[in-house]
């Protein structure tokens, strides 16, 4: 085990060698930094063996390094044994980061390497900052380990299509008008996106070439007078032929984005997000004009959801809410009778939401986890390590697909027999917590860390927390983890935070995880609506997209003061009128059994 | 009307003229931006006759405008008439703020005067930032204002005296370690602080230059291994004199600041807040040497009470609880037979509080405010102007007093006889609103931000607000506003943000005022405290300093949750355990039904 590694890294010990390259670096990410890596992009799966989602692979004379998270340790433990690479666990005391190993060991005269379009310019930057009056040079120019991986899967390339203007409620010639009027206020005459999803959302396109993200390879360029979309040609349909040319979008090959950037006109400030480009084209621009490096204006533009779009969310909300509800009623209903595993209940369900109309995929691998394994963050389960699933404890399903009318994302968490009263405790909290958020009324101008509170004290004022944010931005027919708004409370000063405004939807997903014993999570997708206006200002609050019972079998009223009661009541009411059309016969008299008043 | 302040403007024209200034500023402020201004500095208020606490005066030969904020419109207008001084409404639609009106106005080759010890280096700074590229000149050397000004109130000068080390609980000397070890993080040689408190706290020294706040005009340059004191002569006691032998503090005239900062040792770094230094002293450093324009070491430092200050402010606040609880009793039993108004009763209350054993001054000048006059910010009864006092309605009363023992701030509303629905509503939702902050548990890490809308939240949730933060810190026997630390929810990307540590105290001030009505405000002084630390991380949380009944004949329990009604009866439980053993027999008795549970 291991000696296929100890191979690889050998062979490009060797080609470090020969071009010079003291340190090189293999991070986990495409061109694009996207969430999930295609597996052509997997470079440092294929030299260091270690599967996980998350690692970099440092590879000198003396030693190969990975460094992974907490979440991984175990797994990269086991993979990367006998391949002669050492582990080193991230945040654990006494562990460099990777920037500390550089300047610890690299020496003046020495060549640091990496393949320039994988790793972001946010990164580069550091390293920069990290050598800053040092004599160190950087390649990052070549893929350097590329020739020793023979049987490279393809980069991925998938049809392009369109989303009508009556699906997303707005022309791509409206989107380029709203984008350069941010450019003008920044002063920046060109704009280069790399941020897929972004890209997606000003031309009203999606594909497949990301896992779970709708989204085609690519990059744009824009000024005031030309939107010029670089992309794979194998994409471009005839459809998406017409559509650019009447958008008034030229095309460009996909591999001439650095050709190009070298030799267009720029005559004025780019605006290129630092944390979303890749550092050689980060580099390419730098050498020529200046940048102004602030998150793309797409993002805050696609975040607000215009009202075509929000018409179709919720619509798309309520039958993905009626699937989940069906397989949440028939796993209480089945389980101990039929034979069930965390693998074959999420089959289930998958297979249960690709019969909605409109179904185009999961927006990510459901998540499907028993009793203990639902306490550890990022729970997969595979084929050879799963839990059969039987009339006791607690489950955890988090889950969502991509429609034509959306992008959902859902997490619920029901009792499959007897559980203890710690469970019932913390599940009832967690309730409390999620619809709290939800029902809040706030001031315009609050952001995420304002809010946050609301959804965390119900659990801090019983000394307990759970390790994660309380939610994030979700896309339309596109990523489910969208900036730039979220709900957390850490304070971080060079983080800008985002006003909340109406139109922007949300994630509301309090929990609670006890290690080898149980795992909760109430996941709501809620809406920012516009509430009154006074002379105290413009209010704001939520409206649940998500119409799923809570369990109410884990609810204890012990642990709810007055008005908890009073909203989850009135969140199960909706939840019966919301859901009871797509519902008849037994499976109604259940559904209204479950959203019955407490 | 006016005639003389007329006159006056006329007379600082012809002296412009004559000193080639165009346009001259005449801000309101000492040379160290105290939040109080001794009479020597009005000097705003002699040129303009407008006597209210903020206010700029900027006169050119073709108008003298004076910019003041909301609370002053009505003041001003009336001040101002005959002056031929335009008023310039801050914030309001239309009315450009100084800069503006600056850059609208001033050309090529004119020239900006101001007195550059009485305008902070942030305001300066934007001056030069508005200008900068033009061809405009910045004259700050001089007071020309000054000669018109004949009987001018002398330049306040008190004998300092000193906190001993079993009153402060700290050495001099171990305070200016502290100071050069945040110095020696900062890569900063020097410090130079001009902020009254912060010096005060460094040497344990405390005067009488500025109203309400126990503070002497001073500066101080501290580097390695030389701490100098820039003070008045007259200042100086041989107490004092020997106080800074022993702790190796050297004494320099107060006068002679600029001249040693233009010629003193200067190689390296100079720790300087910009915020905080006149735009003068922050040019003579910025001439010689590089800045680090960050808020002074001291401000966190002296905002963290050690345990010896803690003790002494817990044991003050509860003296200072038992006299204004005192007080209220004695308004609500006598209201309508002994003759009563806004002014005599605080009189009656200050003289109560001067009783106090340790009793050094007020904090600030007593808010005494009867009905509608308690929703006006910052009202302050005057001889021309204030409210006679009657068996109805709400009254406010909004104090404090600089002790041995500390620096104290407390706020309560009562009621006085029938009031309306619509007040109990708004004084049961400030109630809850204050005991639920005091009462939350949060993660070390949290800032006032994070904490706000916990007290907001009630009145949000039905569509109301206050329009002021919800708390500030407060001095050990200093100023009654101190920083870095605060409540508030607004985000301002500029405004770095202060974890709440362990041994902060501050207030918990929530209100609701409802204009030609009412204004209600419970504000207790909290102090942050350590709660359990475990696997989630350390959690934080309040306890109460002020101990004094909130008035249970302005409560109305449909408006509360049993939580609420469990905290306020837990609350006054405490409040009579802590406050019984000042008081006896009738008033005892008093004390017990005040505090009953609900």
């Amino acid at each position: 085990m291991g000696e296929i590694e100890k191979q690889r890294i050998a062979a490009l010990q060797k080609l470090l060698k020969e071009a010079g390259i003291d340190y090189y670096i293999v991070p986990t990410a495409d061109y694009h930094n996207s969430e999930y890596v295609n597996a052509h992009f997997k470079m440092r799966e294929f030299l260091s063996g270690f599967t996980g989602s998350a690692g970099t692979l440092v590879v000198s004379a003396k030693e190969a390094g990975l460094w992974t998270d907490g979440r991984y340790f175990v797994q990269a433990e086991n993979e990367l044994q006998g391949s002669g690479i050492v582990l080193y666990k991230m945040l654990e005391e006494g562990v460099p980061k990777i920037e500390e190993y550089l300047e610890r060991n690299v020496t003046d005269g020495q060549t640091i390497g990496f393949d320039g379009r994988v790793v972001d310019a946010f990164f580069g930057k550091e390293l920069e900052k990290t050598f800053a009056g040092k004599d160190i040079t950087f390649v990052y120019d070549k893929d350097i380990a590329a020739q020793l991986w023979q049987d490279r899967p393809a980069r991925p390339v998938s049809k392009l299509w369109i989303v009508s203007e009556e699906n997303c409620g707005m022309s791509v010639a409206d989107k380029l008008t709203k984008v350069r009027e941010k450019m003008a206020e920044e002063g920046a005459k060109y704009l280069l996106i790399s941020k897929l999803d972004d890209i997606m959302w000003l031309y009203n396109i999606r594909a497949n070439d990301v896992d779970c993200n709708p989204v085609a390879l690519s990059y744009t360029y824009v000024s005031k007078d030309k939107a010029v979309l670089f992309i794979q040609t194998e994409a471009l349909t005839e459809e998406a032929k017409l559509h650019f040319e009447k958008s008034d979008v030229l095309c460009e090959d996909y591999d001439n984005i650095a050709e190009y950037l070298k030799t267009c006109d720029m005559r004025g400030k780019v605006w290129c997000s630092g944390a979303d480009i890749s550092y050689m084209l980060y580099k390419v621009v730098q050498n020529r004009t200046e940048l102004v490096d602030k998150k793309n204006p797409t993002e805050l533009l696609k975040a607000i959801k215009n009202p075509v779009e929000l018409e179709h969310i919720r619509e798309c909300y309520l039958k993905d809410s009626a699937v989940l509800t069906k397989f949440l009623f028939w796993m209480k209903e089945n389980v101990g009778k039929v034979s069930m595993d965390e693998r074959s209940v999420a089959a289930k369900l998958d297979s249960m939401r690709a019969k909605i109309p409109g179904f185009l995929d999961l927006s990510f691998p459901t998540i499907s986890a028993y009793k203990a394994n639902a306490a550890m963050a990022h729970y997969s389960a595979t084929p050879e390590h799963f839990s059969i699933i039987e009339a006791e404890g607690l489950y955890l399903v988090d889950s969502g697909g991509q429609y034509e009318g959306g992008t959902t994302d859902v997490t619920r968490t029901i009792a499959l027999g007897t559980v203890t009263d710690e469970m019932k405790f913390h599940f009832t909290k967690v309730a409390c917590s999620m619809l709290r958020l939800a029902d809040i009324k706030f001031l315009y101008g609050c952001t995420g860390r304002n809010l946050d509170i609301i959804a965390r004290e119900p659990l801090w004022q019983c000394g307990l927390d759970y390790k994660h944010g309380t939610g994030h931005g979700i896309g339309y027919i596109l990523n489910v983890h969208e900036g730039p708004h979220s709900l957390r409370w850490q304070y971080r000063q060079e983080l800008p935070e985002t006003e909340l405004e109406e139109g922007m939807i949300l994630s509301d997903e309090p929990g609670m995880y006890v290690q080898d014993s149980h795992g909760i999570r109430t996941e709501n997708i809620i809406e920012t609506v516009k509430e009154n206006k006074n002379e105290y200002g413009q209010f704001m609050g939520f409206r649940h997209l998500t119409y799923v019972p809570i369990d109410l079998d884990i609810i204890d009223t012990q642990y709810m003061e007055a008005s908890d009661i009073c909203k989850l009541n009135a969140y199960h009411e909706s939840v019966y009128n919301k859901l009871s059309p797509y519902f008849e016969g037994e499976q109604l008299e259940m559904l209204r059994k479950a959203t019955r008043p407490i």
